[in-house]
C-alpha cells in the first residue's frame, strides 16, 4: 500500500454557511481581493454574502471582477496588480473554475516576481491565503492546489501546482448554483464525474482517495435523471456540489489522467466546454482500461449502478447529446499532444499514442 | 446537508515511508523531541528509522522515553520540561495512543505556561509542530487534534482539543505493528472499529466522514478472522493500520459518542484496556440506536458484512472473549458520569441515564 494523502482545505457546507462561518476568514488577513467573473457572483448572491461577512469581521476588500472563461495568464497578472495596488493580503475567489483558477494565479503573482514565460515552471513557495466559494458544481478547484490557466505559448491549458494554492477554506452553499442553466449544470457535473473516475484510474490513487471518489461517483450518478430532465431540486444541487468537492479532494491527491490530457485540446482548439470535453472521451477511456483492469472498472460501474461500460456510455450520452466531430488529422495532433503530457504517466493503465487515437476517434471521429 | 470537515494532517503510508519521506520533517524545526514509551519504539524499529531520517536531514534531537499507558498530566509536564531545557522546536511521537497523546500535551506545555488545574480548560492557540509515527493500529491519534490524558481530579480520561494539535505528518509503516501481541492487536482494532462506528452515530457525521468511516469499518471487518486466530499477515496489518487512521480522520471531525463516555470509567476504575472498554459496550449501543435509526445501523452492518446487530455482537465477542463483570452500584455511577460528558450530546440518538444503565448492564452487568 502506498499513500501520500493531503487535504489541508477546511470544507464547510450548509445553506447559509458564509453567514454562519464567515468569522473564520478573520484569520486570513486584513484586506481581501474578491475575484469573480463579470456578473454571476452578484446574480447568485454569493458576492453579497461574502461582503456582508467581511463587513461583519471588520475586514476591508477590493474587487477584481474581470475573469473570463478559461482565464489567461494576462488576467492573473492584471488581478495581481490590483491586489498589490490595493494592498490586499488575502484573496477570496467566487465562481466556477475560472475565477478560482485565476484567483490562485493572482495569489501567486501578488507576492512573487515571475516573468510570464516562467509562470508554468515556477516553484511556488508562497502565495496570499485563499478562501473559495464555488458557484458551479464541477471544478473542485476549491479543494485543490492547482491553478489551471490558458497557456497560449503551448496552445493548451496548463496547471501551476503548489501546496500554497490549497484554499484555506471552501464555503459550499448549493443555493449559489441555482442560477446555472441546464447545459452548465450538465457540463460541470460531467467534469466532476470525470475527476472522480480519473482519480480511481490514476497511478496515484489510494484507498483514501478511492473512498472519496466512490462516494462522489455514487452521488453524481444519482443525479443523472434530474440533470437530463433539467429539474434540479435543492437536494440534487447539494449532492452535485458535494460530489464535485469530493472529486476535487480526489484529484488533489491523484492528479488527472488521459481524459483531461485529451480534453485540453478539444477546449483550446474547438472551444468545447472543459467538462463536456472530458465527458466526450471518459467512457471510451474507461473501456480501454477495462481490458487490463476489469475489477477496477467494475468497482466504478457498481458505484454508478451500471452493469457495463456500454450502459454507462449510453447514460452519459443522454446528457451530452450528439458528440462533436473533428478530423483525423486533428485527432492525430491532439493524441500526440496528450501523449506528451504528464497526465499519461499518471494513468494506472498507460495508453499508447495509437490507443489515444482510437479513443479520440470513437469519441469525436 | 451540514459539513464542517477539516483534516490538515498529511498521511504517508508505505513500507519504508520514513526513509523515503523523512525529508518532509525538515520543515518542522531544527531540533526534535522524540517522545516514546519505555522500549517498544526501539524494538519495532521506528525509533531507529526516525533517528536515521533526522540525521540525514541534519536535524538534532533529544529523547523523552518515559510515557506510561494512559499518560498522566505529570508526564506531559515532565516531557515539556525536557523539550524546553533541550531547546526542541518540534516533537516526534512514536508509539500507540499513549506516547502520541503525551507528545501532544508536551507540544502544548513546551510553549505555554499552564497550571495543572487549568490544563483541561485551556484554549490552546499555539503548540510545537508534531509528527506522529503510530506503532499500534487503533488510536488514530496520528490524525486527530485530541490529546487524551488521565484526569485524576475528575477520575477519568479527558481530552485537550485544538487544531494546533493535529500532527503535521503521520508516517504509517505497518511493520512497526509486527511486534504487537494478539491481545493488543485485538484491543486496538476494536478501538479503531469503535471510532469508525461512533463517527457514523455522531450528530456531527457528514457524507465525507461517513465515506471514510465505512471504508474503515469494511477493512477492519475483513480482518476479524485473522485477529481471532492471531495470524496477522503483512497485508492484514496494513489494512488494520490504514483503517485505524481512517477512523481517526473520522473522529477528528465527528468526536466520539456514548461508547467512549462509558469506556473511560471502565478504564479508569477497572484498568480495562481502552479499546476493549469501548468494545464491551459497542454492540449494545448499536442495538440501542437501531431502534430509532434502523437505516443508519443497516449501513454500518452492511459494511461489516453482517445481517443483524446480534451477528455483529457474536463476531465481536469472539474477539473479546468473556466480558468483565461489575456491580450494579458501579454501573449506576458510571452511567451517571457518562451521561454528564459532552460525548452524549454528540450522539445522533441520545441515550438517557437509564438507557446507559441498560447498555452497561448488558455489557458488563
Amino acid at each position: 500500500m502506498n499513500i501520500n494523502y493531503s487535504m489541508p482545505t477546511r470544507v464547510i457546507m450548509s445553506d447559509g454557511c458564509i453567514a454562519a462561518n464567515g468569522g473564520l476568514m478573520r484569520s486570513l488577513g486584513k484586506k481581501a481581493l474578491i475575484v469573480t467573473g463579470r456578473s454571476s457572483a452578484r446574480v447568485n448572491g454569493a458576492y453579497a454574502d461574502v461582503v456582508d461577512a467581511l463587513t461583519a469581521n471588520g475586514q476591508d476588500f477590493a474587487l477584481y471582477d474581470k475573469v473570463m472563461s478559461n482565464p489567461t495568464v494576462a488576467c492573473a497578472y492584471a488581478g495581481a496588480a490590483v491586489a498589490v495596488s490595493e494592498k490586499c493580503d488575502f484573496v477570496i475567489a467566487i465562481g466556477g473554475g475560472s475565477p478560482m483558477d485565476a484567483a490562485k494565479g493572482i495569489a501567486v503573482l501578488a507576492v512573487n516576481k515571475v516573468a510570464p514565460s516562467d509562470i508554468f515552471s515556477v516553484n511556488v513557495i508562497n502565495a496570499l491565503p485563499i478562501a473559495a466559494v464555488p458557484t458551479t458544481a464541477g471544478t473542485g478547484s476549491e479543494v485543490t492546489q492547482y491553478a489551471i490557466l490558458t497557456n497560449d505559448a503551448a496552445c493548451t491549458k496548463t496547471s501551476i501546482s503548489s501546496p500554497e494554492l490549497f484554499p484555506r477554506i471552501a464555503f459550499l452553499d448549493a443555493k449559489y448554483t441555482k442560477s446555472l442553466g441546464k447545459d452548465v449544470a450538465i457540463n460541470t457535473a460531467v467534469d466532476a464525474l470525470s475527476h472522480a473516475v480519473e482519480g480511481m484510474l490514476s497511478a496515484r490513487s489510494s484507498p483514501i482517495s478511492d473512498a472519496l471518489a466512490l462516494d462522489g461517483i455514487e452521488l453524481i450518478s444519482e443525479c443523472f435523471e434530474a440533470l437530463e430532465s433539467g429539474t434540479l431540486t435543492d437536494s440534487v444541487r447539494e449532492k452535485l456540489l458535494l460530489a464535485s468537492t469530493l472529486a476535487g479532494m480526489v484529484i488533489a491527491n491523484t492528479g488527472t489522467t488521459a481524459v483531461h490530457a485529451m480534453g485540453y485540446s478539444l477546449t483550446y482548439f474547438h472551444d468545447i466546454d472543459h467538462g463536456r470535453a472530458n465527458g466526450l472521451t471518459l467512457g471510451y477511456f474507461l473501456e480501454f482500461v477495462s481490458k487490463t483492469e476489469p475489477g477496477l472498472v467494475e468497482n466504478i460501474l457498481r458505484a454508478m449502478n451500471k452493469k457495463t461500460v456500454a450502459d454507462f456510455q449510453k447514460a452519459l450520452d443522454m446528457l451530452l447529446g450528439k458528440h462533436e466531430k473533428i478530423t483525423a488529422v486533428q485527432i492525430g495532433t491532439y493524441a500526440e499532444k496528450a501523449f506528451n503530457t504528464k497526465n499519461i504517466g499518471n494513468c494506472k493503465v498507460k495508453p499508447s499514442k495509437e490507443e489515444l487515437i482510437i479513443i479520440l476517434t470513437k469519441a469525436v471521429g
